[in-house]
C-alpha cells in the first residue's frame, strides 16, 4: 500500500495493484498533462495535472461508495474505474481532444483502447477483466464518478478553484457526500440535500463564467487549436503523435512548424490576440460565425478569428429524494433554472485578431462585422 | 501601535487611539456577545464575537477606503465608524434586538447613545468629535461600512462561513474590493465586477438558506425570544439591565426567572421545542400566525409556538458600472434577480412544540392547523 | 446518527448512543466552557470550547483506533472514553482546575464522578459499564487518547493553533497518524515516522512559547488565579459552585465578591497588571517567589504579583520503531533533546503590579527585588 | 496596472513597467520551470513554477520594504530586483544548476547577462539602469530579497510546503515581517520577534529533511543529473541549448540521447533506481563516494551510483535586536544550534541501482561497500 499527499485531501491510499496501474508509463503520462491547459496564463497557479485529478477522482469514489453502502469487490471496481477515466487525455486535455477528435476519437474512446490493450490491460486482467473495468462507463456503479454530481466534476471543480485561488468554486464535497444516495439505479440527492446540490451548480456556474470562459483563457484556446490544426495539415506532427506528448513538448514540437510557429510561440511568449468586439451568441451561429471569420481575414488580408463559444451548460440531470418522491433538482430549485438562462446571456461570440490588426483596422473590422449577414 | 492576529485577515494593525477605543469597558464588553447566537447549538464552531467582527470590519473598512483612494484624515474617520459600528450590540445582537427594541431602541440607537458619552467621547473628541463619526452612518462614506457590498457585510459573511464550516459562504473578499468603485456618492462595482459582485449575494442567500434559517436555530430562536420577553414581563430583568450582560450571563440570570426558566433551560441543555409541521408563508399573516399561537396554546393546554420567518431577503440596491453607465446588479444579473423568489420559496411557518406534546398530540395539533382561518 | 461539521475534520459522525451522551445537561456544560481560558485577551479568535475539543477528540481516536486495525467493539469504547475524557472540566478549564484542585480534586477525578452517576451513567450502563469506560485511563486502549502522540493533544494542539491563528502550531495529523503502531501494550512511531514525531514536539514547544506562556496570557492568568482565590476566601462563591459555571457566569459571580471584584474586572475590563521586571526562573523557588510576592506587597503598600511560571514541558515518553527495536524519541532526536534545554532558558518569573504602582514605585520596586535573598 | 491571483497571497499588482517585464519571452520561459523539478514524483501537487514564486517574491519584497518604511523610489527598485532574482534559472533549477554550472555559470551569472542585455534591459533602462538592479545583490537593498530571513526564502519555503501539502513548512510570515527591521546596513529581527525567526529556521529544517532530501527525490535527482551530463557528454545536447528549455522540453530532448535515454525514461516512467544501502556521511568523502561508484560499477559491471548529500544547512547569519544591542539567533536559541546537529545526523551517502541488480547482487554489493578504504 502506498500514502500519497493529495492537496484535497490530505493523505490517500492505493493497494499494490492500483499502485502498479500508476506506475505505469501511460498513466504516468498524465503528469505532463495539465488539467486547465492555457490557463495558467491567467491563473498562474493552474499547473495541477490529469495525474493528481485522477488521484482524486479514485479516492473521491471510494468515499462514495463506501458512504452509500457498496461491498468491498465492488468498491475496488469503481476505485479502479475511477482512477483511468481520464487515461485517454492527449496533451492540453479538452483543448487538445476539441481539435483531435477528428483524428483520434474522444478521450472516452482512447481511453478504452489504452486499458483493453498493453501494461494496464495485464494488470487489470490478473485479478478482474479489463472489459468489465471499461463497461462501467455504462452502468450505475460508473455513475458514482460520472454523474452531475459525481467524483469526476466535484475533484475537478474544487481542484480548479484551489489553484486558481477563485473562492467561487469552493464547495462543500463533505456535505454533499453525506446527502448523497442511490434510488433504483440512479445516484441523487437525499433529503436535506438541496442546498449542498444547489451548491455544486452555483459553483460549477460560477467557475465557468470567471474562469473557464474568462477572456483571455478564450483567447488563448483559440489560438491553440490553430497552432494543432495548422501543425497537423502542413504535416509538422501526425495527429496519433499528440498521444504520447505532454503539453511542454507539444508546444515545442509546434513551434518547428512553419504554419503553426506563429500560434504557439504567442502563447508561449504571451503575445495573444485581442478582442477588437463581441457579438451577442444568439446573433449568428457557428457555422456564420466561421463564414464570417474567413470573409473578414480575406477582406482585410490578416488573421481574423471569430471565436465561437463551447456551450458549457447543458441540462443539469439530478433528482432530489422528497417525501413526494424523487424530484428533479430544477424542478425543486429556481435558482438552478436561472443558471441556464444565466449562461446564456453571457456567451458571447468574439472578434480576434492581432494587437497591431486591433490598433490599425479595428475600426473598420468593427464595420464590416455589423454589415455582416450570416 | 498594536498587532492583532485576525483569522481572516492575518495582523491587522492599530494606531494608539483605537487601541484606546478598543480598551474601553464598553467595547471589551463586545467579546461577550457571539455573533451568532444560538447557532452553535448546529454548528458548534460558532462562537466568534462582536468584538472580532469590529476590529475585522475596521480593518476591511480601511482596506477598502485605501483602495479607493481616500486620503488619510477620511480613511481614519471611516476606520473609526467601522469599528463602533456595532457597539449598540447587546446580549445575543440581533436576537436580543428584536425583542428588546421596544424598550431600548435597536443596536444603531444605543451605539449612538454609547459613542456620544462615556470614555470612547472622550478618546474620541480628543482628535475628532464623537458626533462627526455617529453621523457618518447617513453620508458616503459610511457606506464604505454599510453598503449591501460594503466592509460590515462582507467580514460577517466570511468570518460566519469559517467558523461555521460552510464552504458556501467563503467569498473572496480580495477580488471584490478589486472591484469596487465609487461614482458620485455611490459605492458600486466596476466594470468586470459583475461576477464578483453575483459571488457574494449567492454566497449570502446560501448562508441564509444553510445556517441563518437553519431549523434547528429557528427553534433555538424562538425560545430565546419567548426567554427574554418571560424574563421581563415577570420582572427578573429589567430590559435596561441586558445593555451590560454578555449572552452567557444573560442566560444565567433568565434561569432565576420562574416562567423564562423553562425555556433558558430548555437551550442550555439542548431540550429543544420540536417541529410539528410547516406552514407556507404566503397562507397566512404575521398577525394570524400569533393568533393561531395563542388559540392553539389555549385549545391543548400547552406551549404551542407558531415561528414566522425573519424577511432576511431585501431587495439588493447595488449598482454596476457598464459602457453605458450605473445599471442595477437586479437588471444585470439573472441569477440575482431568481435569489428573491429562491427566498420566498423556502419561507415557511413552524409550529413548534415541546417533544411529549408531539408525540401525544402532534397529529391533533396538526388537523387543527388545517382548519384554522387566518 | 447525527453528523457535526467540526472546522478540523469536516463532518464528523457519532451514533445514537453517543448522540445522547452528548445531548446531556452535564456534557452541554461543556459550551460554556473555553478551551484557552484568558488567552481570548491576546488571540481574539481564542474562542473554542472544551465541547468542540471533545467531539473532535473522539472523532481522531476512532480514526486512530481504526488505523491500527483495533476491533469495533474496541473502537466504540475507545471513542466513549475520549468524548468523555474532559467531562470534568469545570471554569476556566487548567487556570480553575490549578486554584480548586485543592478542594474539587483535578479534573480526571471530577470527571470519573460524573461518569459514574447521573444520566451519563445511565446511558453508558445500557450497553457497556460505566466503570469500564473510567478505567480505560490506565490501560493500553486508553493511551490512544491520552499518549504524547495521542488523539487528545493532537486535537487541543492543532484547534489552538487555527482559533489562534499561529502557524507555527499547525501539525500535520493525517501523517502522524499514518505512522503510528502499537508495539505490545505501547502506542509508538513506526519506521519513517520520526519526522512526523518531531514535528508534532516542535509544534508543540512553539506554541507553549509563543501562545500558552505569551507575557500577556500569563498576567492574565495570574489575576484569574487571584480572583477565584480570593471570591472563594470571602464566601462569595462556595468551590462546588464552579463546576456548573461556564466562564463568564464565573466571571460575574466573582464581581460580587468584595475581595475578587479587582481582579475579575481587570480581565473583562482589560485593565491589566503590568511586568515590572522579570527573574530567570533558577534564581529563585516557588515557594521563595511566593514569599517575595508577600514581602514586596507588605513593603510597598500595594498588590504586587510574584508570578513563577508552570512547568509545561514534561520528558517526552515515546518510542519510535526501528530496524534495531524500539528507541527513545529523545535519543534519536537532538531536536527534540533541545526543546527541553529551549524551554528552561525561556522560563522567567514576572514581577507584576497595577499599572499605576509600576509607575510611580518600579523602580523602587526593581531595587529591593535586587536585594531579596531567598 | 494588472492584478493577479496569487496562492500565498491573494490579488497581488503589478504596475505597467513590471507588467512589461513579465510579458517578456524571458521571464515567461518561466512558467515552464518547475521550482522542485522531480520533487513533484513524490509530492504529485508540487507542480508550481520559477514564475509564481518570481511574482511572489517581488511582491513581499515590497511588503517588506514598505513595513520597513522604504521610499517609493528604493520600494520599486527592490520590487524589480526581486522580480528578477531567478530570471537565470533553466531547466530543473537548481538540480540543472548542478550540473551546468561548469558550462554555464550559476544562476546569478546567468541572470545578470539576461537582465544587462534584451528586451528586460531596454524596458529596465527607460526608467532605471539595469545595472543598477542587478548590483542590488551585493547591497542592503538586495537583502531584503536575499537574507536568511528575507522574500526569496519565505515565499519559497511557504509555497513549497502548500504544494507539497506538508504542514511542517508552513510558516507564518506575517508575523515574521511583523517582527523585521534594519540595524545599520543588515536586515534583522526585532525584539519579541526570536519565536518567529526559530519557526523559520525550524519549518526550513523540516522541509529539507522531509522533502528536499526525500529519499526517493534524491534518488530522482541522482538520476537527472546523470542524464544531463550524458545528453551532453555524448553530443546530443549543447549545454546552452537548456536555457532555452522548460524541464519537459528537456526530458523529451535527452530521450533523444543514446546514454542520456535509460535514465530520462527512467524518471518519466518512475522506473526508479532503489537503494541498497546506505553510509553514515562521516565514513567517506565526496572524493571517495565518487570513486566507490566507479569501482562497485566496474566490479559488477553495471550502473551503481553513489549518491553524495547536498550540504544544505549553512551557517545561519542572522541577528536579533534585544535589550543589549544585536546578538546572534544561533547564540540566543539552542533550538536553532540543535538545527545544524540535526542535520548532520540525517545526511547520508546512498548506494543505488537498478531494482533487477538490487535483487540479484545487493548482498554482494554491501560487502564490497564495506570492504571498501577511501
Amino acid at each position: 500500500m502506498v500514502a500519497i499527499k493529495d492537496e484535497l485531501y490530505g493523505m490517500i491510499k492505493f493497494d499494490e495493484l492500483e499502485e502498479r496501474i500508476i506506475d505505469t508509463p501511460d498513466f504516468q503520462r498524465l503528469r505532463r498533462i495539465t488539467q486547465m491547459s492555457v490557463t495558467n496564463l491567467v491563473y498562474p497557479g493552474a499547473n495541477h495535472t490529469r495525474f493528481e485529478h485522477s488521484l482524486g477522482t479514485a479516492h473521491l469514489s471510494s468515499v462514495i461508495s463506501g458512504k452509500l453502502g457498496f461491498e468491498d469487490e465492488e468498491k475496488r471496481k469503481i476505485k479502479l474505474f475511477a482512477l483511468l477515466h481520464d487515461i485517454g487525455h492527449i496533451a492540453f486535455s479538452h483543448e487538445g481532444e476539441d481539435v483531435l477528435r477528428e483524428y483520434l476519437g474522444d478521450h472516452e474512446q482512447l481511453g478504452r483502447e489504452i486499458i483493453l490493450k498493453g501494461e494496464i490491460a495485464d494488470i487489470l486482467n490478473e485479478n478482474y477483466s479489463a472489459k468489465e473495468i471499461v463497461d462501467m462507463q455504462k452502468n450505475k456503479k460508473g455513475m458514482i464518478v460520472e454523474a452531475d454530481i459525481g467524483a469526476d466534476r466535484m475533484d475537478y471543480l474544487k481542484r480548479d478553484a484551489l489553484n486558481t485561488g477563485v473562492a467561487y468554486g469552493v464547495i462543500d464535497i463533505d456535505r454533499i457526500v453525506h446527502t448523497l444516495t442511490v434510488e433504483g439505479d440512479e445516484l441523487c440527492v437525499g433529503e436535506g440535500g438541496l442546498e449542498a446540490a444547489e451548491s455544486l451548480l452555483v459553483a460549477r456556474f460560477m467557475m465557468f463564467s470567471a474562469v473557464y470562459l474568462h477572456k483571455t483563457v478564450r483567447i488563448a484556446t483559440a489560438m491553440l487549436h490553430r497552432a494543432i490544426k495548422e501543425s497537423i495539415k502542413d504535416g509538422t506532427i501526425k495527429p496519433g503523435e499528440f498521444i504520447n506528448m505532454g503539453d511542454e513538448v507539444a508546444y515545442w514540437r509546434m513551434e518547428q512548424s512553419p504554419s503553426a510557429k506563429k500560434y504557439a510561440e504567442g502563447i508561449l511568449k504571451r503575445k495573444l490576440y485581442k478582442e477588437i468586439m463581441f457579438i451577442p451568441e444568439k446573433k449568428i451561429s457557428r457555422e456564420s460565425a466561421e463564414k464570417l471569420g474567413k470573409e473578414l481575414s480575406e477582406k482585410f488580408g490578416c488573421d481574423i478569428m471569430v471565436d465561437y463559444p463551447t456551450q458549457f451548460w447543458k441540462t443539469v440531470e439530478l433528482n432530489v429524494k422528497t417525501k413526494e418522491g424523487l424530484k428533479p433538482l430544477t424542478e425543486l430549485s429556481v435558482l438552478v433554472r436561472s443558471l441556464q438562462e444565466a449562461e446564456e446571456e453571457r456567451r458571447r461570440i468574439l472578434v480576434l485578431a492581432e494587437e497591431e490588426v486591433r490598433k490599425s483596422k479595428g475600426e473598420e473590422i468593427k464595420k464590416a462585422v455589423s454589415g455582416f449577414n450570416g
